[in-house]
């Protein structure tokens, strides 16, 4: 596909979509375990790749943080292998049967699990990412286009090419897989809606913000994420306290990290004293509201922070005249990811989950756990805070759609519209 | 509401979401009585608002297909109540537990159903539809924005009224409900992304496609509806001649009409006179392939006739080598709404039914089942072609999203990442 422009690419990709949403869950598990044995096959020539990739940051002087996640050592492959030997003992996500009914008399309606079709993935420098992501798009049957972060160039370059051909090799239709290497790829890859039938990009907020507002293609994701923490005055406050800590720094950059505290006003005196001095150990910054500020040497903060997610060693908080005002702020200023409850009061708890709008509502918990690993889901291809369509960690059901098969015997709609026959709508 | 412009009107009503989100099925329920109620109690209002619609439309020379619909009388009333009572006695669709799963010793997962948030409807000019999409939304928790068609101003006046008025009685949010009458407000409700969840256009192509075109609110539904049935050469030609009859003019202009038919070359000869004769009888004009219109006095197709949806009495037909092209044919130009095969091979029908990329594939009956009351979905709020979240007829289910509860005690990821504990997944 070497000298076609992108839509053209991509619609060969869409080509090979009907044959890979007909391919049994025997040949793609065969495809999972043919990808498992060429990397391992393969590894020092991904080694060696992805060395030069290091040396590249090196030279660029990129941050050690990120280094970490470019690197692809024996530990992350023998980590991804075990992924994709766990995914081939999933069930196969399609060909499930949601529903059979009989309408009537030899007219049987089965809505059964499909593969969405083509999946564009723009993700994160993190060679073991580009190999999760194929992997889930071949379990559920989907082509996928891939975008990797540039860091990662040399890698991504060398996996695609070892997955890419076991998994043809395996029988999959051809190119039921494509890699972007150029980052300009990706506007055109915008532009291909008809073809790609769902994007799920991961980056930074404004990156996704960006892909969400120049394109037609459904969008799968998360822009931002202020996720908060309400300390009800019938919390637990050592619970509050730990939980606070690791709902900010446990990884601060992530996304489900908390971001605004929301205090009863009942508990703030002695409750802030404590949590500025937890805070300040683990180099926490705290902005504060007025009240809050006249109680430990804190920034006062601003109108500012109440709609902003700091990915950094910053907290904000405000005091509260009780649930219902906390259930307001959330649904207001937050983005709807994750939001935790600190109380021992049942009832206040389950004011606050029914009430909260948003993917994941929390009680006596750290808000890191909004996770698709965490959840028991294997692995997770994104998280979503949009109501249509998958919600909050998203494993293989968020890339599964389904169809509505409908068996008959000449039977026509006229016959019913005039009252010859009659629906009688049993549950097989 | 009256000052306001139609964002600030929208931001009223997604206040409201949370409090109708947070209502019992028992509440809801309350609402539906009170409508069913209050519609039958100021029936002599309603007829007469509807009266008035329909002196208009006589003055404007409306046709009488549409007259037909814009009229609202006592078997219609009885109807829509009958339907609200339906509705009353279905389960709650909230509140649902999808998955109950202890992560560990005292941290348990819920994914619960809960409403989408804020829909905005904007259909055809039928009351009936009016009362439909409105007890749908109060059933599934959801706020709604109304704009229906201009030619039923008066009655939609006088039912919004009556409705809003029953359901605020009842105890439901104020603004839980917004009624939108100037067509140039339709446009000011595509930039309500972030108060409006979710748009449902119901209408013609060009308006539902200007619709997708023009916000970054999700919407679901369908622009075009180009359906085709493929007669196999294992045919059994009787079915296939009064299911294509029934697919084409049981409704001529609705969305899972047939279009298109693909004819296996096996059976051209035998077929295609049969088929003409019938297809005249009903005064269809065919449109056929030249090797077709070599077998019949039917005009001869151009290449545009495979992406026309005629919504009148016009079918185009044309040959193909076997399943395998017609399979072909329907995914590059088809609509992905609804197609059938007529064979009486059951691996033919099979082979079509996994490889077609459409919400409804079916076997040996009319297209025109793609309906949500003939799969016994009660009413139908559209029909979507999307494979994100709702795919083909959308009943209730469509209203619907979910959000995860997680219940600790004080749980921390840190002690999982440090494996001081681990995560045990069990399903209750």
């Amino acid at each position: 596909m070497r000298y076609m422009n992108i839509r053209e690419q991509a619609k060969s990709v869409k080509m090979a979509a009907p044959k890979m949403a007909g391919s049994s869950g025997e040949q793609r598990n065969n495809a999972l375990k043919a990808i498992a044995e060429a990397l391992k096959k393969n590894q020092d020539k991904i080694f060696a790749a992805n060395k030069a990739d290091l040396e590249q940051a090196e030279k660029d002087h990129v941050a050690a943080a990120i280094v970490k996640r470019l690197k692809f050592d024996e530990t992350k492959l023998r980590d991804v292998i075990a992924g994709i030997h766990d995914l081939i003992h999933l069930e196969d996500p399609l060909f499930q049967k949601q529903m059979t009914r009989q309408l009537d008399q030899g007219l049987t309606l089965i809505r059964e699990t499909c593969p969405i079709g083509v999946i564009g993935v723009i993700f994160e420098a993190r060679p073991d990412a580009l190999i999760q992501i194929s992997s889930l798009c071949i379990k559920s049957g989907n082509c996928v286009i891939l975008k990797g972060g540039s860091e990662t160039m040399n890698s991504n370059r060398v996996l695609f090419q070892i997955i890419y051909d076991a998994v043809i090799q395996s029988g999959m239709p051809e190119n039921c897989m494509l890699q972007l290497e150029a980052r300009s790829e990706i506007s055109e890859l915008l532009t291909c809606n008809g073809d790609v039938d769902l994007l799920i990009p991961r980056g930074s907020n404004a990156f996704v913000q960006y892909i969400m507002d120049h394109t037609k293609i459904p969008v799968m994701g998360h822009a931002d994420g202020i996720c908060h923490i309400y300390v009800d005055k019938e919390a637990d406050l050592d619970k509050a306290v730990s939980v606070i800590i690791d709902a900010k720094i446990q990884y601060v950059s992530a996304c489900n990290a908390v971001e605004t505290l929301l205090i009863h006003k009942d508990i703030l005196k002695v409750f802030i004293p404590r949590l500025y001095d937890a805070l300040k150990e683990h180099q926490v910054e705290l902005r504060g509201s007025r009240k809050i500020a006249a109680l430990c040497p804190c920034k006062e903060s601003s109108a500012e922070d109440d709609k902003t997610e700091y990915l950094d060693y910053i907290v904000s908080a405000k005091e509260v005249e009780g649930v219902e005002e906390a259930v307001n702020h959330i649904n207001a200023f937050g983005s709807h990811h994750t939001d935790c409850i600190i109380t021992e009061n049942q009832e206040t708890a389950e004011y606050f989950m029914r009430y909260v709008d948003s993917a994941g509502v929390y009680q006596n918990c750290s808000t890191r756990f909004a996770d698709g690993y965490r959840y028991g889901f294997g692995a997770e291809v994104g998280i979503s805070t949009s109501k249509i369509h998958a919600r909050g960690p998203v494993g293989l059901e968020g890339l599964v759609s389904y169809k509505y098969k409908l068996y008959g015997n000449g039977n026509i709609v006229e016959d019913y519209a005039k009252g010859r026959k009659t629906f009688h709508f049993l549950d097989l």
